[in-house]
């Protein structure tokens, strides 16, 4: 199921519901009453019995006419997680650009995990923020996004997926220079609008092997990344064993798993974006997470 | 005033207080109902009349016979910020002590700034603990901590001073193999309980001038550490504005300022905390802030 968060036009208050095969968002709220009030990270935390009455709704409930998607978490219980340099491409591009002048591994021998805060989300259809970078650095990184439902710290990478709720796309926007300045990358990519999210969550129960999934970019319709997830370096149990080896994880934490090579560093000379640029990332199944920088 | 976070005895219930001269919890919800069901979070995001409405309850409030310190903020909205390599002492020793072998500067010529999840914070008097970090670089770092009152982006200089609520200590405890291992900071910074915070937090109009108070930190009673605020190389007011030029501050953030030298990686050869030691870290008008590694 790709269960969606949204509000309804004029209403600030968000709902979960679920799309169809079209894109619609179906009301499950309207014939399932124990959704109601519920976000997504309710739903996340909550019993697979629930999923089951979710997915017998959809089978009956309306369409909302007026949804306008926000995105499936809008705001996560810690920062978001990200991984760097996790695709054995893009760690070649990145350290051949010379922007990671002091890095002595191409391919980093433990994960590199940064984090965005909860304000840098926005939605499908939501503007990239450009001018907060003054910079000119501005670049784009498709990710798949794996959230987090039953939590807990030491889970086993045997055990992992077992705590993964489902997965949604994420750009993890970067302010290049920023990022380069400040050594940490909180501040070169935590900024405000800096994470698009979704369109939707793919429940993890559709998705018996997130290895199958694919990844592609566009930038303006040219197609600048794609990738298997199963190019990753620290595939997605390592990623949730070395991030819950000693921070406990909650319903509806979020890990972006890090983005495959054709970013705009990557390029000689380097291509970033600037206003008017879309991104568009596709992950077969959970659909499209198009954003225009403004 | 200093604020508190605290609970009753057999209750899970936060409530905030104050504390008097002598370190009791006053109960300001027994003479203030506008108190009631707030956390410290909505008093920071309170009117200044709130404020005064608090001193004036504090005047006259009983003493809570079984209060229990809970961190000032128990949960910030967001993950805490902490900057690093921020006094000039603090960047030598980290130099030195090669840790930090890809660096070219000792000191950054930017705010160097990371992020700890929520889940990291405890309280006063609570164990750190020691054993999440299997690789026996367990560190300390005394630091001056700030509460944003009224949030924002892009708040400049000459108006950060005007959105801090108040002032607390942290502990921002380090695993230093895995902060290294990592390249990023989160997973050897952001463990669970390796964020004290408290014992209270000092509300901004008491500190007309944050550089007037100085930190002072002991492991086992042996003093490590002790400098002036004034001696950051960014100092509170830079920092806020570096941090929200992109970035929108919301009441309860924390940014934890950094550490002055003086922690167990400066030492030739470094010297670890193990079990059973204490950390205890002063800063007056704030108070201590005293945890033992479990």
């Amino acid at each position: 199921m790709r269960l969606v968060t949204f509000t309804r036009a004029g209403q600030v208050r968000q709902e979960v519901g679920a799309l169809d095969a079209e894109g619609a968002v179906l009301d499950l709220c309207a014939v399932e009453p124990l959704l109601r009030g519920q976000t997504m990270i309710d739903v996340a935390a909550g019993e697979p019995a629930l999923l089951d009455k979710l997915r017998q709704a959809a089978a009956k409930a309306p369409v909302v006419v007026d949804a306008k998607l926000c995105a499936p978490i809008p705001r996560t219980p810690k920062n978001i997680f990200c991984v760097g340099k996790n695709y054995h491409e893009h760690a070649k591009e990145f350290a051949g650009s010379g922007f990671d002048g002091g890095a002595k591994d191409v391919v980093p021998p433990f994960p590199v995990v940064f984090s965005k805060p909860h304000t840098a989300i926005i939605a499908d259809g939501e503007p990239i923020l450009g001018h907060l970078d003054p910079t000119g650095g501005l670049d784009y990184e498709g990710e798949l996004g794996v959230v987090i439902g039953k939590g807990g710290r030491g889970i086993s990478k045997a055990d992992a997926l077992s705590h993964v709720f489902g997965y949604t796309i994420v750009n993890d926007v970067t302010a290049r220079h920023l990022q380069k300045r400040h050594s940490q990358w909180i501040l070169g990519k935590g900024l405000d609008s800096f994470c698009p999210m979704g369109p939707a969550l793919l429940t993890a129960d559709e998705v018996p092997d997130p290895t199958q999934l694919t990844l592609t970019t566009w930038v303006n319709g040219e197609r600048r990344q794609h990738a298997p997830v199963s190019d990753l370096i620290f595939d997605i149990p390592t990623l949730i064993e070395a991030i819950s080896a000693a921070i406990t994880l909650e319903p509806g934490d979020l890990i972006a798993t890090g983005t495959p090579a054709g970013v705009g560093i990557g390029f000689n000379p380097p291509v970033f974006l600037k206003t008017g640029d879309v991104v568009r990332i596709e992950v077969p199944g959970i659909g499209t997470l198009e954003n225009r920088v403004a």
